[in-house]
């Protein structure tokens, strides 16, 4: 059952959670999705939100706790005792489970661990948590159904029958050798189509696209988005099955993927919504738009330099805003599409290729751009020398600001940096008091003064 | 079996090709996934990545068909006759082949559609043709694997069998009524589960998530993502079950609707990729920049109009970088903020509420930057009043900017149209010609010139 969030439903919860109405609550998140509680919550006071995990049985809440807004839970969690926190992790899936303890505080990890019944869990969680949250590792789930190669079909379907009753969702059967090493896969078609007479080994598909635990998010993420798979199991260096990984995990990673570039790229340096505190979007903006003082400021001493040759000719100052805009629009674009190329695994070929490739494309813009500026400058002050200082600097700069957003983002990859920190306010930045400084240059030299 | 794309892979197959060699190119791809086919045939000439075509079976082929470029795609099929492309058809998946069908010209739809000998598959594909490829019902396929509530579980386990063998991924069993209206489902697991003794009735799901067809692609992302489901069944007005959406065509919706929103926020007009030619990038690249030529000359223009107010203090045309640059930061950063908060469902409430939010994290910002630079501009020239005026000017503009940029992106959302094109240049040319404007009226009133 869906729910909508309204005004009155929340004021509805607060009272019946002032009142302690703890069965006329009960009833009303009754049959709704975990998920949709979760956005009840979010918009909850943090005691309110406590006060409903504590009340709903964990099988629901723990679902609930993944869903919730990150800081949401962290306030919540805070509350919990060790003990009903462990109970909410008896509930998750072990990937889901060891993300929960990897965000508590070290001191409470351990106690929490302690309070974990399912001593299998326990250690399954426990072999997770060794893992970079990055890495195939720290997104697998130790949950899948895996038969030995060796079994009967028949055999092994009581077998599997166990394991899926551990298992969420099963995609596919992972067949293994004696030592544990994946070999292949049985899909679920196949079983469905399969006489239970035959044997694994008959029925098999001997080959199956897997990923290391130590492969990065991303890597996962392109590989599962390439062959179109909903599953990959994960094997460590000797090749033994240690998880598998969903794609409904990958999709997360791609989302969030996709919006830490978006916000870099805008200016934004933390993970923030709309919604977060004043005080958290400051944090988050603050510090581009303190890097683009700096850069203004930049600017102001490079004109402050010039000031004495352009003292007969001020209206050269007054094109530094649109030099400012070009050099910066030119090089956002150019990072941003090699950005999102090396995010999709599409740039391959020479560094130097690609700066050609660009300065073609930059003097090509740059020329439209330049004829249509150098034909306006001409009709408002009839003068030609001007007119071309202006145009030919124009060229230059969108050049420049050109190769800057190629190459930085292709310099920072090759030294293992995430290229998405060169765009946004820093290509912006660091072009303008480049593109300033390349106008004026120019602009001295072709007017001689 | 992976293959490495590398200089030398591409000389050899074009060898072969030059040479005719068909059986040591059909060795070459045998066993070979056909996304990576694809990648190979995106570097190849046209005509060798058709002679590919041609050679390889149409069971490999049509899936490669679907993971080389857009633009290489429409290439080949231009190549390829009415009766090859219906060859291709009849292997797809019925998502898939409507939209090749969808991307041939209209005189040539007619023609492939004739030559495709399932008939039934072609009337399929002539349903899902008339929804909008950006709805739920351009998205989904027709293959799907449903059983009627008043079948036994026996009796239907055979019939499912015969609807398996055509659909690729089995993953839920749908269950309708008489009329074929939508009740409920049947989980793999249940199935796997389940004694062959019982009957439908009894062991189906009562309550199903659904779409409805005419729902937008990025709602029905949107729901897959919250309930973390990996198929969702769609139905007609009637409640009639037409098709199923299945969680890879929603990566691609994801993955393309970031790409795009990222490629709008850094000026770039449709979609690109860094291998495309110089030609397809100006065209995605030049309109913004001619945007931003407008913006400078207005800047221009503005700058003009105040010169005989500031002929004493030519130090504040010096400013105008900064307050351009912080005035587009600032901009582009709300508006990115509100972007993605209405891509992801999260931004609900009043727009005046978040207006006053913006208005007081611009002016907290705002502030703190204010200080540093009248501090600056103090020790620089130690005029306490032209320091005052910059700095004041510099949190009005502040103020004026994160407004621009909350209110555009919640405006065009309002009124239907896709908030990220008021991201990047749009944003940050608007708000260079206000800030400077603004900067200098604020100014000449402060100094009272």
């Amino acid at each position: 059952m869906a729910i909508e969030i309204t005004t009155e439903l929340l004021e509805n919860v607060s009272n019946l959670i002032a009142d302690q109405k703890d069965n006329d609550l009960s009833e009303l998140f009754h049959d709704v999705h975990h998920a949709d509680i979760a956005e009840v919550l979010d918009e909850l006071s943090f005691d309110d939100a406590v006060y409903i995990i504590r009340l709903l049985n964990s099988e629901t809440t723990s679902g609930v706790l993944m869903d919730v807004d990150t800081d949401v839970r962290e306030k919540i969690l805070e509350q919990l005792s060790a003990k009903e926190i462990a109970e909410e992790i008896e509930e998750l899936d072990t990937d889901d489970a060891a993300d929960v303890i990897a965000e508590l505080p070290e001191e409470r990890k351990e106690e929490v661990m302690q309070q974990i019944v399912d001593e299998e869990h326990a250690k399954e969680i426990v072999e997770l948590l060794r893992f970079d949250e990055n890495s195939a590792g720290g997104l697998m789930a130790k949950e899948l159904v895996k038969v030995n190669e060796n079994w009967s079909v028949l055999g092994c379907v009581t077998r599997m029958r166990e394991q899926a009753a551990e298992v969420t969702r099963v995609h596919s059967i992972y067949v293994v050798d004696d030592s544990g090493r994946l070999t292949g896969r049985l899909s679920l078609k196949d079983l469905l189509m399969a006489s239970t007479k035959s044997k694994v080994a008959d029925v098999y598909i001997p080959r199956v696209d897997s990923v290391n635990v130590h492969d990065s998010a991303e890597d996962v993420a392109n590989k599962m988005r390439k062959y179109d798979l909903e599953a990959i199991p994960v094997v460590d260096e000797l090749g033994i099955l240690v998880g598998r990984i969903t794609i409904d995990d990958i999709v997360d990673v791609i989302k969030e993927e996709a919006d830490k570039d978006y916000q870099l790229a805008a200016g934004i340096t933390q993970d923030v919504e709309a919604d977060d505190t004043i005080l958290e979007l400051t944090r988050a903006r603050l510090p581009w738009l303190f890097l683009g003082l700096i850069g203004g400021i930049g600017a102001f001493l490079i004109m402050g330099g010039f000031e004495d040759s352009f003292k007969e000719n001020a209206v050269l100052f007054f094109f530094t805003p649109l030099i400012a805009a070009m050099a910066g629009n030119v090089g956002v674009q150019s990072s941003a599409i090699i950005v999102q190329g090396l995010a999709n695994d599409d740039v391959k070929g020479s560094i130097n290729k690609r700066l050609v490739k660009e300065m073609l494309l930059a003097a090509l813009n740059g020329l439209a751009l330049a004829i249509v500026l150098f034909i306006f400058i001409w009709f408002y002050n009839k003068d030609i020398q001007t007119s071309f200082a202006v145009s030919v600097s124009l060229v230059v700069v969108i050049i420049v600001a050109g190769l800057i957003g190629t190459f930085i983002p292709l310099f920072l990859d090759k030294r293992g940096i995430d290229p998405a920190i060169a765009t946004g306010p820093f290509i912006t930045t660091s072009n303008d008091i480049f593109g300033i400084l390349i106008y004026f240059t120019i602009a001295k030299l072709i007017l001689g003064v």
